[in-house]
């Protein structure tokens, strides 16, 4: 069915019917000018994310359903990075004309699942027509008893990341090659799963956030967000080669396609990782990968040679990127 | 300067510049994975809203610093509609890369006028890069000591319109026809007011708002809207044409134009206007235009003829439009 068949209104029920919130604190949910909640604690998160075909996505290689997942799992990320637990999603959402009432179905089964998962109810947002892409903007709300930001980082302090590197990066490169293939497609499973870290990225929760000084999540490449925590507190840092995380699969794939594997670890971008700092000796699951210094940002290689790092990875409007044909 | 010279990072270091908020209750702003704010209460709003390029507006008759004020203007006019005071905004944006950064400076310059006229921060939001079309989409949060919502009116309420209608609608009408020619263009100063009606519309709160029973801000054409405050009220609406207010501006354009001003007023939209139910006593500045009844929604013309409305007016994908052109 077309949309056109159920129009605006129509969708906006039928938005209603998939995703109504259940929760008393729900005032007012969609269907309404705004949407209305209860808030407890009076430390209130809001992160706003935007993603546009044919620059954050390409339904060539990714389902409704995965886009929707993904697309709430990255917001979800924001509020985990910043001590928050997440609770209300509002999603806007510009859609060419030409496009299925079951398409945006999809889409948003994927939101529900991971909004399952992880307590968070949709309440709110916009549904309009878009004349080329279809866009979706999204914001999710969250509450924190200690907000943690990305400026606190003090010198001495140990830098650590929550889950192994480079996956998704590598996902993106397998699936871009799957793209130009015209024949059937059947990859083995290590290179499925990071086809899906891509796809479907999974944000964690810290178990134990009680002394981290700063935390960001890894969107755009560990050298950039490093740099962003550096930048906002003041601080240098020394990160080891060695101690990045790199996981069994991307190290099988590179090596089969002679690419270095720390490469994508380190500039690929969309981990949606938890980069935290926290004092040296802090008892954690994570991955210890450097130390905040006074001044300056090295690498260290495994032959403990020292150089300075610059933050490459992915930014918008730049045309030479690291991953050069992303985002044009 | 094209974007490409600043880069994303770039053009978030100028938005902070522009927008950094003031205020003491913002514990982190733009340049965090969140905003985070302190709220005071514990009713929050939250509203969205998604502005795209060729659908909602047309570069070629609006100025950048117009779209920006125009863009939270609806924002706050949501905020209003549920009673209640805003707060915090963010933006986020799809920007094509041949755009240039004076542009992008433009815009926020009007987003900070219409902020700073209400009270509001800019927080947060996100930049990236569009393909097509400019898109805009932004969240705005509130708080309220009583929530107002579509579904609170009664039987025997009188039902409100706080300002003239239709005046948006003809300055949209005004500014099709001024693009379609080529030759200069100097407009008498009634019909420059209908087009800056459209271009940059205004909204207002109502100074009491302790017995109103329901309220909506008249975005898709008061016959339309209405119909919502009916159908989640669960009760009928009678409203007289003759009551309808209408601008002398308004009035004297659709004169020479040869068209009728109600058909503005009725099905135009995007007034902005508060459209609201109370006691049909109610002591209030706004214009009284029918009352709530049981079921039926009907319309009494100047000579007291009865006869049922729809809901016509403007909605997204449905190709038959009472502004048959728009949003194609």
């Amino acid at each position: 069915m077309q949309l056109s068949k159920i129009g605006e209104f129509g969708l906006v029920k039928l938005i209603e019917t998939k995703c109504a919130a259940s929760s008393s604190d729900v005032i007012a949910g969609i269907g309404d000018d705004a949407a209305a909640v209860k808030v407890i604690g009076n430390k209130f998160l809001i992160t706003s994310d935007m993603m546009i075909e044919g620059i954050h996505f390409d339904l060539s290689f990714t389902t409704f359903y995965q886009l929707g997942y993904k697309f709430l799992a990255i917001n979800i990320s924001d509020i985990l990075a910043m001590g928050g637990n997440p609770e209300y999603f509002l999603i806007s959402l510009g859609i060419p004309e030409t496009y299925k009432v079951s398409d945006i179905k999809e889409l948003y089964s994927g939101i529900k699942k991971i909004g399952d998962e992880f307590g968070v109810s949709v309440v709110g947002g916009d549904t309009c027509a878009s004349k080329h892409d279809l866009t979706l903007s999204g914001t999710l709300t969250g509450t924190a008893k200690r907000i943690i930001t990305r400026s606190g980082a003090k010198e001495g302090d140990g830098i650590f990341v929550a889950d192994t590197l480079g996956d998704s990066a590598m996902g993106w490169h397998l699936l871009r090659k799957r793209k130009k293939k015209v024949k059937s497609f059947s990859p083995p499973s290590h290179r499925l799963k990071l086809m899906k870290k891509h796809l479907m990225p999974q944000p964690a929760q810290l178990k134990n956030r009680s002394r981290i000084t700063s935390m960001i999540d890894i969107s755009d490449g560990l050298l950039i967000d490093l740099t962003h925590i550096c930048d906002q507190s003041r601080v240098g840092a020394i990160i080891y080669r060695d101690k990045i995380p790199v996981s069994g699969e991307l190290e099988k794939t590179a090596k089969n396609l002679k690419k270095d594997p720390l490469k994508f670890a380190l500039k690929g971008g969309e981990d949606y990782v938890l980069l935290f700092t926290a004092p040296r000796r802090y008892k954690t699951d994570a991955f210890k990968i450097g130390e905040i210094i006074r001044r300056g940002r090295f690498i260290v290689d495994s032959k403990g040679r020292k150089t300075t790092f610059k933050p490459e990875g992915y930014e918008h409007f730049v045309t030479t990127q690291v991953q050069s044909d992303k985002g044009t």
